[in-house]
């Protein structure tokens, strides 16, 4: 086996989730990263903790099910439920055979599915739980690299001094964390306003994403307010949505278009009332992580980069107690502020054309 | 995909487990098993109930858990107790690939395994289960056939007309459900004598098995006498354990020994104490089976064998609440029937050198 999957087996199990002996933890994971999920498997005997090995999210036994299912018959099976309340750490990892797989399925019989299976997502998320991606050929394919090439991608961005990404990420938590307002401008196109006010800002360690690399926090629902344009395209369900615009009024999607896929688009926003309000700012601050490849678990992690996701907020962020924007679903989607863009927060620009306050060459 | 994938999967679905709307389905099945599993997940789904797919038993990830595993931590971990507890149905498809895969695990580690899982089997056989078998090329080249030729075979045992088949068998369950003692013997090798008085035989019309096709019960735990060589290799977790010979008195095994693999068959019979007695008397009726393939699932339903099971009983052969005899383990080992044996039930020879009482060219 080649040394660097070992090596991220141990960043999951050791750094991510920190897995102790006796701890439940369920390795959700397809068959396109089998090496990884031996891998991980034979590390946590090591710390004499249970894997149990399921099948990945987005795997292609779901499409099976999912194509076949009535989507009105669809609910939260309580054996899943019952291992995800069981469970103490959730690894998923996500590769495919070929990551189009999902399209197969009826965007409304996936929205069904979502919705339906909220309560599970809910216990899955009050485990100590991570994502991580397994260099798998089709996910390479899909970041056009070459699988050795990409593989390298991944584990370079996955295998890092996490303490000083840390540090690094600290100076725009105490930018972001006591702050009121932000704004995003880029171009012509985004000019969008929203409040903090009150929210926690989270610095990304690589524990629930791996890699890890950038700070969020959750808007105030009702606060959002302008228009943006999302410059990447947003893979959603195996469907690719490009040109993705979005106008909020009192918090709320008003408008929406995409140039491409935008039925696709319209599905996501009509899941919930909370699929038509932002529920995570997130601000890429990963440097390893120099070109996108229409994933967003690194895409998002970019240093010239803000992505916002519609639906629901993490609860980290929210004040003890607030439930903040509920929703079936968290769909991120990236805005390019490498040029012509700047962050705004309390009034002050904190990043001008990707470059951060702190960094060399930063220009007010 | 092969249409013999989709009629598989209906016959596992509809036949053997009788999957209802809203049904929690577990489907263990190792990566070997990809088609049949997407089959089952499909047919599932049609079925209005909600597939899960985990690891299979004998799966890769399995081995490598338990190659790191201290053996003195092993324990039967929540999460996989609350799934088997929530399950409904549990579909086990065996599939390798590389059936030595899991020889690389220590004897003892695998009877500490067996042991600590104990809590867990037995949730899983208080679901409605059935354990079937994918023709993937590893099985193939175990059982000496090309894979064609292997599927061919397999699928020729699984899609065959169960009632017909129930019928036939009925005419041994007659026999055998009403009996006090049996007699078993084969050249000069065998000759074992145990009663069944009081237990229920049950006639195995691909319910637990698919394929199936015997009829078992429970010998009475203390009753078994005598001596049997097993004229068939057994496979026990990877390990091929050839001539086995037991001897028994009052129903425990007091001498053993193997030509090859000894250590695996004494490992086996320590487990625990239930381990050096008899769970079951099996007698193979499935003609459409007509050849050895080293996979008890099918050898053990050929017409001209008997196989005695060490180890645990199966509850419905046993007089409503009494316990039969317990045990980690279930491991069956067969004998050859075919040529200077025969079965005697209550003095009454039923079957000589292969050939039923009821069938044309019986020589009593």
């Amino acid at each position: 086996m080649d040394p660097r999957i070992r090596k991220h087996a141990e960043v999951v199990v050791d750094h991510s989730t920190e897995v102790e002996a006796g701890d439940n933890v369920v390795v959700s994971a397809p068959p396109a990263a089998e090496d990884l999920t031996l891998a991980l498997c034979e590390v946590v005997g090591e710390r004499e903790a249970f894997p149990l090995h399921v099948a990945g999210r987005q795997d292609a036994t779901r499409a099976a099910f999912l194509r076949a299912a009535d989507a009105d018959a669809l609910d939260a099976p309580d054996h899943e439920l019952a291992l995800a309340e069981a469970a103490d750490v959730w690894i998923h990892v996500r590769a495919h055979d070929n990551v189009a797989d999902m399209s197969a399925v009826p965007s409304q019989t996936m929205s069904a599915f979502r919705k339906s299976h909220s309560p599970i997502r809910e216990e899955i998320l009050d485990t100590t739980w991570v994502l991580t991606q397994f260099p798998a050929p089709a996910d390479a394919q899909n970041a056009e690299m070459s699988t050795p090439e990409y593989e390298q991608f991944v584990w370079s961005a996955i295998d890092k001094d996490w303490d000083a990404q840390r540090e690094f990420q600290d100076q725009m938590v105490e930018i972001l964390d006591p702050a009121e307002e932000v704004r995003i401008v880029s171009g012509e196109t985004t000019d969008l306003r929203l409040s903090v006010d009150g929210m926690t800002t989270i610095n990304d360690q690589a524990t629930n994403n791996l890699p890890g690399g950038e700070v969020f926090t959750a808007p105030v629902a009702d606060s959002v307010e302008g228009e943006v344009l999302f410059d990447k395209p947003l893979i959603h369900q195996g469907h690719e949505v490009e040109d993705a615009r979005l106008r909020f009024e009192d918090g709320e999607v008003v408008e929406h278009a995409a140039s491409k896929n935008e039925d696709v688009l319209t599905e996501v926003l009509n899941t919930d009332e909370g699929a038509r309000r932002l529920g995570e700012l997130g601000i890429g601050m990963n440097r390893d992580i120099d070109r996108f490849t229409y994933n967003m678990l690194f895409d998002e992690k970019m240093g010239d980069t803000v992505h916002l996701a519609v639906g629901r907020a993490y609860e980290a962020c929210l004040p003890e107690g607030e439930s903040g924007n509920e929703s079936a679903v968290h769909v991120d989607m990236i805005v390019d502020m490498s040029e012509d863009s700047y962050i705004e927060v309390d009034g002050e620009v904190v990043q001008r054309d990707g470059t951060f306050r702190f960094e060399d060459g930063f220009e007010a």
